[in-house]
């Protein structure tokens, strides 16, 4: 089967297909390093066998429902659920319309993936179609009850040596808890995402914030006390192995205001009288007081900018968030951060992990930005640029001036459990592409090759993210 | 001669090359779509032999006189006629001037379109130059008195299945009536571009628009008037052929007005109390118009956004449009369509077809937005990025988070006949020699590739506009 | 050693690497053309030897001073001065931090510049580390105190047959006195670059703007006299051998304003009461004015749009300018230009060479730019885009549309001496090896190439800059 050819995504010609062939033996199996992403924390502290196909491969998988849909197949069809609990397809019905429907994937990092997941996880080496979908859901729905399917041994399986998940400021961590108790924790940990309490334009955030107050047993209708608010729910974080925040904003903008200004700020969020200038300038104002924080307690920051979320209000109001609508957009990261950098970027305990959806910064801004502050790495190749062809894009274009030393190495920033050692091997085949290019136009060694190819695989990670 | 090697264009290094050749002779002869273009319907309806070389070749091709004048040629010197009747070159003398200076078009698309031109046409195989001029120019002159040189003839010849021409809504469309009384239409169809009666800041706009009621029996200082008015034009147009609108825009930008502001906004404009954020939002508005017609009738919604037009204002009071001064600009298709796809983007009748100049679009925009949006195709590369390196960059952003089956294969958008053969074969060679490279590293089977490269040359043109 | 492999850079896979390889011998020992660049005037005035190794590799190279800082190294321990007069690291220390640090530049321009620069100036062939640092510190030591590497010798043996530096609008002009005295003016010459006086916000400017008066004897409080004042210091520069201006602004912005209003603008400038506004305007209608200038004197003008200068206000406080923390940012360069275009874009004695950090510009907007106005030429990739890569993108994006005869050729545009030589011979290997792969791909004839090659490396750049 192409799709599982040893030498996939190698290039195709010599000598860069030898030197390539000749990197990835010793990086196929390093363990992975997955600081970044949004798998299910219950998964893993609960351990419990996945119930179908379909809700493994098809439902929870925002990139397969929008191509699906993009070709006219519709949502009730594929089995998403609706707000208003009118039924929608069952899950066999749904994964025979998505099996004789794949071959709209060829081409794409999604159809890479799942064959990966398949053959790594189910022994499957046919592709998926109309003939093939029963007795391949057949095959998967057995083997899920086998141990070897649970969550945990999956992690084993996969070499997972830590994996983070992320929650909003007010998750209880209920499983991180439970993964505590029984010394899971450590290999799984939390992210602090706070965009629940940072974003004044998300619908419930005033019911929130005072949540957080609450929770926190701060005021949060000081600046000072919802900034110690977050400062406690850190510390807590933290103590369920966090070694990471997360931001989702959909500009870069930063702000540093003075004490009053930052006051009255709040003063006009919290009373309901401000427009978007104000919640733009809320957030960004936040971003500064979330590197602040990290000067004080090391956290690592991350920044994903860019993202356009919902754009398809009905289907927002239909079936919910995470099913596709998300677009990217343009991002501005040298005016953007230039307030947050200013005060924290030469700051030795702190580090911004940048992260974005628009390509055209990898050059023009990520590059130069992480080749001069001391705080400052780029994150891999981000959501749709998660693929052979974007990871080439990033390294051509983020190499020359950023170096290879500022670079965070791989995250899989994924949901789908399975998709995370087919990721992770397509960043690491890429890796060796990429050095077996340069190597064979004699612009690097082959042991400095070595080297590299090692480091994007697996220490560039746990470096980036302090993990060790 | 290199340029008409029968390899060119395809991947140096194999096994690239070998896939190429072997997918290549599969789609070389399929017949052509040429679903948007602007060739003169004239041409079809009357037959007549074409004039002479340099009217076929230079005066009409602002790609090639732009390039001379960039090199320091006058237009006079080239023949462009000018506005106040003074004598320019004849198109001998020019035609000497174009071929003393054919060496300037080294690696540009002009290039390879003439010279297949040349030899596809007229089998010429001699490179232009000053020593060639005169020879090739007799030799041209010779073979367009011949039939098989007539616009049906290379029609035929170049297996033209069917062409659209393209026409402004206050076009008699008389050409195409002649087309209809002998049979001809349907292979030659007409195509909906109401930019004349659409964009407020073009001059003679009002009297346009008055025609325009006129013509329609409408009353076109009521909206409801003016949308009726386009109503009744575009079933005329169907009449002519028409499967699609077209529609060329300087920016992207969409608006979903209320009733009552939408004829706010047309007493503004009709009053002349306005100002550029008024034409922008009657543009704007208008295009919202135009889907939910195309919502209505079905027609195919092609939009063009971006061009900057007639940059050099003393070109244009000299001699005219489209003589080489449009520019691109950047395009925010995210922002800009969120009005229209939030009304159309999901109506099972609706198809909007995306063009763009700004190739960031590609893999930030209109990837992801066709690979979510049922109702989104996107069109092949357009105007400068018709070319070799524009096609490979277009492949390389587009097809991971579009998939291969959300493009609409090729137009050639041209106004010069003699290059559409050239400008799809170059489409194909391109797509041939990148599926090589993919198969050759192993992410696509090779019946996948032979698939896909036969649907890219003929069937997603006819697919995505309706045609069959 | 992999660095100085004498096939380095050329494409891997063959033909295109034979077909480099044949190109390239023909170029590789053409002079150099060095029209544009910030090497020090009274190097070539005085003729005296480098200090040593750490004030000529590494205090003054913002490329590498930037990639050591980005990892952690503090400047001091680098050797960086202070304002504040306080002790940084002596130069044999700094230099031991740098070779230990060396592995960090894999990959990067900066290394393969300064390891070209070690074996061509030094015959050093061994990598730069910890064990290294010491000897090769102690050979180029002992090798600066020769003739062979005196300033004029390294022009001589460079082959540097004109080399541009660049001076303010104020300056003295002392060393190109001192040259036009001893006969050496000609080889070096000035480049006039008034961005002192065109400037409002640059700290000092009205100060200068009234130096600008008394020693040009015009009145500056005019906007004719402040005009004429740079007339006068045009004259007196091309005295001292200038070809060209250069203009370094955030923006590529354009004003074509009335007379009464340039000089209410100048009326507020000076008055100190402005805005922001004012002084984006001001820059803006001084380019037009410096354009119309150049229609005057011929000379020749260059606009290096887009670097957001000290980005970085710790830094620039602690030690100044032009220490890494200047960032890239988006340019547009199709509006920005309208008005100087519009003034004089077709003026047949007009030159005006683009350069950008924002390579979206070059396929939207320069290419086509260029390959419409008589009088725009692009330059070669700048700063963070003259590399490898960054070549290979310019060429890839540019060609197409600006054809190869809108191209300025090459400038190195450094202040380090030594990496003149390693820079036009990375130009020159990646142009063989681009032609080698479209040669390869029969899109060019191998003749087409030859001439090509010549004319990129040596021809284009003293065509662009009327240096015949």
């Amino acid at each position: 089967m192409t799709h599982l050819h040893p030498d996939r995504l190698f290039p195709a010609a010599e000598p860069a297909q030898s030197i390539a062939r000749e990197l990835y033996p010793e990086v196929a199996d390093l363990p992975l390093i997955c600081p970044h992403g949004h798998t299910d924390p219950a998964w893993f502290a609960k351990n419990e066998r996945f119930s179908n196909p379909a809700a493994l491969f098809l439902t929870p998988d925002h990139y397969v429902l929008r191509m699906l849909r993009s070709r006219g197949l519709s949502y009730d069809d594929l089995g998403v659920p609706r707000k208003d609990g009118k039924p929608v397809a069952d899950g066999r019905t749904a994964w025979r319309l998505f099996a004789a429907n794949y071959y709209l994937f060829a081409g794409t990092p999604s159809k890479t993936w799942i064959d990966h997941s398949l053959q790594w996880a189910f022994g499957i080496e046919e592709e998926l179609s109309s003939e093939t979908a029963d007795s391949i859901c057949e095959r998967i729905d057995a083997a899920l009850a086998t141990p070897e399917l649970l969550p945990r041994a999956i992690l084993d399986r996969a070499k997972v040596e830590v994996i983070a998940t992320t929650e909003f400021a007010l998750d209880p961590l209920t499983h991180h808890q439970a993964m505590e108790a029984d010394g899971y924790l450590g290999r799984v940990r939390t992210t602090y995402r706070p965009d629940d309490v940072c974003d004044p334009i998300r619908a419930g955030f005033h019911d929130r914030l005072h949540q957080f107050g609450e929770l926190t047993g701060e005021s949060i209708g000081k600046w000072d006390g919802m900034i110690n608010a977050h400062r406690k729910r850190r510390e807590i974080f933290r103590r369920f192995g966090a070694v990471a925040t997360d931001h989702g904003v959909p500009t870069a903008n930063t702000a540093d205001l003075a004490p009053i200004e930052k006051q009255a700020l709040l003063d006009r969020v919290l009373s309901g009288q401000y427009g978007p200038e104000d919640a733009e300038l809320f957030r960004a104002q936040m971003m500064t007081e979330m590197a602040m924080l990290a000067v004080e307690d090391g956290m690592v920051m991350q920044l994903h900018a860019g993202a356009r979320r919902n754009t398809d209000p009905s289907l927002l109001e239909e079936r919910g968030t995470d099913l596709g609508g998300d677009i990217p957009s343009r991002v501005n990261y040298v005016d953007g951060l230039q307030a947050l950098l200013s005060r924290c970027g030469n700051e030795p305990n702190f580090r911004l992990i940048l992260f974005t959806l628009d390509e055209t910064n990898y050059a023009r801004e990520l590059a130069p930005m992480a080749g001069f502050w001391p705080s400052l790495m780029v994150g891999p190749p981000w959501w749709f640029h998660d693929s052979p062809q974007g990871i080439r894009r990033y390294l051509d274009q983020m190499v020359e001036s950023a170096g290879f030393y500022n670079l965070a190495g791989f995250n899989d920033d994924t949901r789908a459990l399975l998709s995370i050692p087919a990721r992770h091997d397509v960043w690491r085949r890429e890796v060796c592409g990429f050095l077996g290019r340069w190597v064979g136009e004699n612009r690097l060694s082959k042991s400095t090759a070595h080297e590299i190819a090692r480091h994007l695989s697996y220490q560039a990670a746990k470096d980036a993210y302090k993990l060790n």
